[in-house]
């Protein structure tokens, strides 16, 4: 059976076709119309596998551009399906904390997945990718390289938590002389301690799942680590998670069927 | 009798002379050092006014910089300085509004001038000056420009409360040729929103009286009379009122020697 999952983020677009329990996916910006992003990630990932529209059984939507989506069966919130992707991914429950383009979540989930409690930010660009974009900008670097530059580098203090009173700062240290890959390794730190700040009310979890964009930046991963004192797990396709999810969702709606 | 206030903001320093019951008064930037912008503008207005530094009776610095000011003679909080200024320039009670290049404080005064209750927030760049200044930049405006190409215009609506996904919505309003003055009344009223979700717990009260760099935009002013419903009285020194209440808490201390 062959099954879909359609994760329309506010930046990407991420979809999973699962082909029995073979997992194919492919991401790509989101631009400026959800809608069609959605569907023609959809279709050209169709045409990578090989696979006709109509040999997909069932097609779950997830994501703030679920909505917009009108091929879909089905939409399901990004929590459960982040949550359900989540724990397929590493085979347990734990703190999921996913951060985002533009925004950022923390679940509880059990060692079926299943949602205990969850918190999400969508309302202030800090503790996003977004804070790490508008950081990279000021800094004149990619987003792409900030794990790199900060590792082993010693945390400049950022007092604000503020996006737009963070990056001041930024631009003082820097014209103050300050270390570059110091000044990055303090922003990271300042992602982490704000997602923390919001993820830890979840706390005993044995472990945090880390998934979303963002959690391909080592850097953070470590600094997550640090504040949660507990090991912090980047399963392979985290940034697939909720899509994984959404497909996931499918298999078991189409089987009800 | 001379006394002295000395307000230093984040983004200006205020200082006010209250030479008898005349008011003399001096704004500058505040620029990378508080210390200096403090002692520079007093010093200013010293030799503006023609008076000798030793008969000053009594100096009060207030304001986020007034921690760093070693010639004054004692610190009172922001608080009860903008408490004490608007209540001498409108000779009565309400819910002072102050909106500053970086804050925004709401206080609760009575009759007297006596602060009954205040919130403020300095963390978020939300709802202050600076969402003004980010707009302005993004829209290649100067700030002090904005109230007047706002007037009359239909505000257009801007959903994020978060400066930096405004600012990201402004942009995309360009792109899409909306009109740059409707986007300056949706920005205004905005920061109004913002501001009044913060205040309006302190209502009823019979009038706002709104202070600050920002109470000299006179489109904020009317947004902000929309959402409370009751007069918003601008008075003429309303960005000296800080420094104004530092020197009659001056005088005041100056009379108990
Ligand atoms: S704190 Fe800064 S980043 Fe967060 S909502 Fe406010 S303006 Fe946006």
């Amino acid at each position: 059976m062959i099954t879909a999952g359609i994760d329309v983020g506010s930046v990407s677009t991420k979809v999973v076709l699962l082909v029995d329990n073979e997992i194919k996916y492919l991401v790509r910006p989101t631009g400026w119309s959800p809608r069609d992003a959605g569907e023609q990630t959809y279709h050209e990932l169709l045409a990578q596998v090989g696979c006709k529209p109509e040999n997909v059984a069932y097609r779950v939507g997830t994501g703030y551009g679920r909505i917009s989506l009108g091929f879909i069966d089905k939409a399901v919130t990004e929590i459960h399906c982040h949550a359900r992707g989540a724990n397929y991914l590493v085979g347990r429950g734990g703190l999921v904390i996913d951060i985002g383009g533009q925004d950022s979540k923390a679940i509880l989930i059990n060692q079926q997945g299943k949602v205990i409690d969850f918190t999400m930010n969508d309302k202030c660009a800090a503790g996003t990718g977004r804070f790490l974009q508008v950081m990279a900008a000021a800094l004149g670097v990619d987003v792409s390289e900030l794990a790199d530059l900060a590792a082993g580098r010693n945390p400049l203090e950022i007092n604000s938590m503020c996006t737009v009173f963070a990056e001041s700062e930024v631009i003082s240290l820097l014209a103050k002389g300050a270390d570059k890959r110091d000044i990055i390794a303090g922003i990271h730190r300042s992602v982490a301690r704000r997602v923390w700040g919001m993820a830890s009310r979840f706390m005993p979890a044995e472990q945090v799942i880390f998934t979303g964009g963002v959690a391909r930046n080592h850097h953070i991963k470590d600094q997550l680590a640090r504040e949660a004192g507990v090991p912090v797990i980047v399963p392979e396709l985290s940034q697939v998670a909720g899509a994984l999810g959404a497909a996931l969702y499918a298999r078991e709606l189409a089987e009800k069927c």
